[in-house]
């Protein structure tokens, strides 16, 4: 991680908990950071941390080398680019535009298409590791654009990611890679759900389940970060099922469009669509747990716990 | 681990790549190990390593302390406790069946009450760990029984597992928990086999797949150990397609005769009859990956590998 004084100017497009950890990382390596968000209150957070207002994302990007989004979908993606005030005519040429939102990558290319057409460039940079890693400029990025993409992003990259996965030369690469970590994400939460459920319909031990299963071989990353939300009963979205809602509906459009059967990760969205369904879409992801518990008429309590 | 001459002896009966290693790290402890096996090869195997050769389950079982059952279901379970020259009425009074295959927690029931109704005791002890840890002596055992079905298997417990979960004190917890397991692993080997042929027909690059997802959030066990045979092109059989559909059909059998909706399990069981029906049953189980490779029409190749 760089650190010090630097000369040059970094745009952030949504200030939620990734893209303010993000935000809060590149202040630290001595960008100036000129953060946009439609929540003024996100907006006020910066600066209290040093960072700078803008009013628009033109606004935070007309000065800015790097413009980082990190907003929830293409939608919005395209939407801070070519929407009313938006950064894609206001960013400087030879300036970079970093997407961090996971999408497909027919979006992902499209965007870039349009953002180059322009004179600028484009790296399609999807995150992951979370809110805290975010925070400590510790994410993984998986990154796919031109050599001067690349180089125009190096130094944002070197504040944010402890791991940059160089994977293409074109955008739409990384977006791929990142679908591919999320079609096994969104299974294994509802592969852990399903299995906790039936594991407290048989009247198991469901602290004894976890201690088991994350010493063997059924264990997964999710398993054992989502599940231990169940056994605390913390149902506070650290991510929400809408999250997997859209991208295994993403990872299923790509599948049809393609003729590829996905019935596993097709099956675990139907999952998710249920826990939305009965009012839960903005709760914690390991709520599919929820759904199956009182699908199943049980209740997912360890033993030894009120 | 114990080590040194110790006066009992312990039958093992099926000496398959787990029985054999167990069978070993008794020797190893100093148990005296009577061997017996349908394949004849096998008990030559074992007599080579310092065992002893038994011609019948009733034979080896005769002057057997504890009787250590590492066959593939409960039917043949059954059968050697039995059948024909069973162990059943062969063993000493007092002496322990533990029972390590893999099966339905009712069918483990019934066994322990026909076993425990003559006299001897029943220890329900499924396995986990592959057949290197079964020869280092160093499996995961989730065991239930009585207080002395435990007393009775304590030492050999102590040769072949370096984890004991004393999961409860009747039969049928333990294989319970061990379903908890298998529907988990199942699963996860059906989403890894459709994560990396959905991959494939991407046209990414598969080494950098298994280099992203073994360090990110998508990540399980059996991802990181079953998707190295496919980079490898390796089906040579660790664990075969046959097992799951065995395993995962209990779990679905189970399910119904609770009504707990498994939906997520059930689609893998099909991936895992789809790649039997296809002619894999006997391959390793990560066969599932060519099942999908084949219906996609595409490639599970690593680029830079011929």
């Amino acid at each position: 991680m760089s650190s010090g004084t630097k000369s040059s100017v970094v745009a952030v497009l949504g200030l939620g908990s990734m893209g303010y950890g993000m935000a809060l990382s590149l202040v630290r390596a001595g960008f100036t950071v000129a953060g946009y968000d439609v929540n003024r209150a996100a907006v006020e957070r910066l600066t209290a941390e040093g960072g700078r207002a803008a009013g628009s994302p033109a606004a935070a990007a007309k000065d800015a080398d790097a413009v980082v989004s990190v907003v929830v979908n293409a939608a919005q993606t395209e939407s801070v680019l070519f929407g009313e005030n938006g950064a894609g005519a206001a960013m400087k040429p030879g300036a970079v535009f970093m997407s961090c939102a996971t999408m497909a990558p027919a979006a992902a290319r499209g965007l870039a298409a349009r953002v180059e057409a322009d004179g600028r460039h484009y790296l399609d940079a999807p995150i992951s590791g979370g809110a805290q890693r975010a925070a400590e400029g510790a994410l993984t990025v998986l990154a796919s654009g031109s050599a001067d993409a690349f180089e125009a992003a190096d130094e944002v990259l070197d504040a944010v990611a402890a791991k940059v996965f160089r994977v293409g030369d074109a955008a739409g690469l990384g977006a791929a890679y990142k679908m591919v970590n999320q079609l096994l994400a969104g299974v294994h939460i509802a592969a852990a759900s399903e299995a906790m459920a039936f594991a407290a319909a048989q009247g198991l031990d469901l602290q004894m389940v976890y201690d088991i299963i994350t010493k063997s071989a059924g264990n997964s990353w999710m398993f054992e970060n989502r599940m231990q939300h169940v056994l605390d009963d913390d149902y506070t979205p650290r991510s929400a099922v809408s999250i997997f809602v859209k991208d295994l509906g993403i990872v299923e459009d790509m599948a049809r469009a393609g003729h590829l059967p996905v019935p596993v990760a097709a099956t675990a969205l139907q999952m998710f669509l249920m826990t939305a369904a009965a009012g839960m879409a903005g709760d914690d992801d390991s709520s599919v747990a929820r759904l199956y518990a009182d699908l199943m008429g049980t209740e997912l309590k360890a033993k030894g716990r009120s």
